[in-house]
């Protein structure tokens, strides 16, 4: 997985290879690259969290076959590169696309956001714009940060993000309104919650405020500061000063309830980590690539999967992704995926912009990937 | 057709009904309403030249059998209230708005943009919240300029469209980029230009901005300022000092020429409007309405059609749009439309924004347009 800070590394071979070293710059860019390195962290930290469960308890879940027909077995990720936050033309826009992009995957159940670096880890390292300092190369973890804040149900952004000047403009951001952003009085059999530091008797388990009125005991005794799922039981005593629940699985909601339950948030550093640092032990098993170069989706039809990997470039499309990525040999894109696609055939603009194509991609897809998964229940 | 500033009659009557009338403030709202209805013609000044070649040339257009299968025959309509804007969160979000929304259009081909009052004409004349005065009541104007502005080639924007306040934002808006958006070496056989006022030798026609090295000179004399569709002659006498063309209306570039040549803009003061006000003698003859309550697409197939519209509702849905519209009589907006579409079954956010549902909705007709078609040849 990335270090968003990585362009630091960059720059030190840049000096290496010049006689000349501007040791004012070079300090304080290495006191940027510190602080991106530390802001990076963070937003990990928070990723990592909601990851380490997902992968657990990928292991203890049980095969899509033995899934209730409710629950959706499968998942699916979209990845993009975080420079396209670079073509908002002011910060405020800068906030509302990285805004954008969230409502775009949420509306169609994404499960995964992964944004790669598309300037990759070592390249540009003698010439050419380093762009570690300033607004301009914080790209990925500012969308990071944006997409993690608006993921995280209202009542618990207090405790998991502080103030921050990436969130500056969070004002701007359109909720995403997903089905565990519930009210406070909404009654469903699942929520999100975060372990309270709180004294429980000997025997009993940790007090997780999950945004209701009373607080919720669950069955085990978990680290404070934690985000759980927790399952609320069905029966409560109306009486009861307590409400009981249990930790689930983050993937339970959408496994055995169908219902779907945000996304998880990973930075890769170049392209090729997109398919290789995934949180799925057998890996993605069907990749898209998306492009107007690619082949008519009406064409096209998907077959059955476990994990969807859909991929978008940006600004110069995948084309500059694969040639920012020292890991990879090719120069055409097409050949890194199962599939190419074309989403918007006869398009009317010139140019579709990722964000755009997003929405557009994934309406395109969502009809596909039901007549995959029609013929068996899933 | 609308007059965008019709909320001013609305007050006329409010202030009827009560005993005591605070003149002043009457006064600053009808000069308010004068300033608006002047803007409004302003704005329809520029729709109505568009469209009295549209609706002029189309009773000579050949029928669609005989058309050259490379062209286009039908057209796509999107009718939405101007009241969308009224979402925004500040004046840049409210310009950005109004250029999502010309995308969105731009990217499916869409050739007529219809922009309705939600708020009817006579309706909330007693109570209520009159919004005529101020930023909030300029929305469907507002959007319409901001539409036309975009729509129109760089090139020409200097002649037909003077700085405006509703303008203010303009730099932030994304290009359309569409065909007819054409550099100024690009060699394509139709291009969009003015009259210019210069003087001809007599039997001559006049000459033409086409936003080209060369000027143009054209088979008529024509109005001066007026935008005209230029059909460029084919063979040109390299040295020549002015190359020619043809005018042609403004359909040809799509019925003959099969290239899609962006969008006209008309404003209508109420939903009912936007079905018997259109610009073609025969009327829409396929309707679309849009709704999370209505029928999944994926089970709904269109017939062929001449012309389409599919119409979106605001903040509110179309429920809002039906409510205030006192020409009709239904509370079930279904009723209304051929077909009342869910393009988005299964939505992961509870509500979808009218900005995304352009985008989402025209995803997922544009493959069902396609199959409507493929029968016969278009
Ligand atoms: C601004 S576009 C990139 C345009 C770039 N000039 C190119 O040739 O690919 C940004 C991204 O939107 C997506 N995109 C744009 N048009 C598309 C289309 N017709 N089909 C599928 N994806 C598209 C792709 O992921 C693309 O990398
Ligand atoms: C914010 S939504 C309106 C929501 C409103 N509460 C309702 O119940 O209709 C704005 C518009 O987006 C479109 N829209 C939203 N979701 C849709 C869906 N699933 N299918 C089709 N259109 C949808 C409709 O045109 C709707 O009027």
């Amino acid at each position: 997985m990335s270090d968003a800070s990585t362009p630091k590394r960059a720059k030190v071979e840049t000096t290496q290879k010049n006689d000349k070293v501007d040791w004012r710059k070079k300090k304080a860019e290495l006191q940027e690259a510190k602080k991106q390195r530390k802001e990076a962290k963070l937003v990990k930290k928070l990723e990592k969290q909601k990851r380490a469960e997902t992968e657990a308890s990928e292991k203890e879940a049980p095969l899509p076959q033995s899934q209730p027909s409710r629950g959706r077995a499968y998942t699916v990720s979209v990845a993009l590169p975080g420079s396209v936050l670079d073509n908002a033309q002011s910060t405020e826009l800068r906030t509302y696309l990285a805004g954008q992009i969230a409502r775009a995957c949420v509306v169609f159940c994404v499960d995964e956001i992964v944004i790669f670096d598309e300037e990759g880890e070592d390249v540009k390292s003698v010439e050419g714009d380093y762009r570690g300092v300033g607004k301009k190369g914080h790209a990925c973890i500012q969308l990071a940060r944006i997409l993690q804040y608006l993921e995280c149900p209202q009542y618990l952004r207090k405790c998991f993000f502080p103030m921050h000047q990436d969130l500056q403009y969070a004002g701007l951001l359109n909720p995403l309104d997903i089905p565990h952003h519930m009210r406070i009085d909404e009654e469903f059999e699942y929520r999100e919650g975060i372990i309270l530091d709180r004294p429980t008797k000997p025997g009993k388990g940790s007090l997780v405020n999950c945004g209701m009125w009373k607080e919720v005991q669950i069955d085990k005794k978990l680290q404070t500061g934690l985000r759980v799922t927790v399952h609320i039981n069905k029966t409560q005593k109306q009486d009861n000063r307590l409400i009981k629940g249990v930790v689930v699985p983050p993937h339970v909601p959408r496994t055995e309830g169908g219902s779907y339950w945000g996304y998880s948030v990973r930075l890769a550093s170049c392209l090729s980590d997109v398919f290789t640092q995934g949180p799925h032990k057998e890996g993605y098993d069907v990749t898209i690539g998306t492009s107007e170069k690619g082949r008519n989706i009406d064409e096209s039809t998907l077959p059955a999967f476990k994990h969807l990997l859909v991929i978008f470039g940006g600004l110069q499309g995948l084309e500059a992704s694969v040639d920012g990525d020292q890991n990879l040999d090719v120069t055409d894109p097409s050949v890194l995926f199962d599939l190419y696609l074309n989403t918007c055939p006869s398009q009317g603009s010139r140019t579709i912009r990722t964000e755009e194509a997003i929405l557009i991609s994934m309406a395109g897809l969502r009809p596909k990937i039901l007549s995959a998964f029609s013929s068996r229940s899933v």
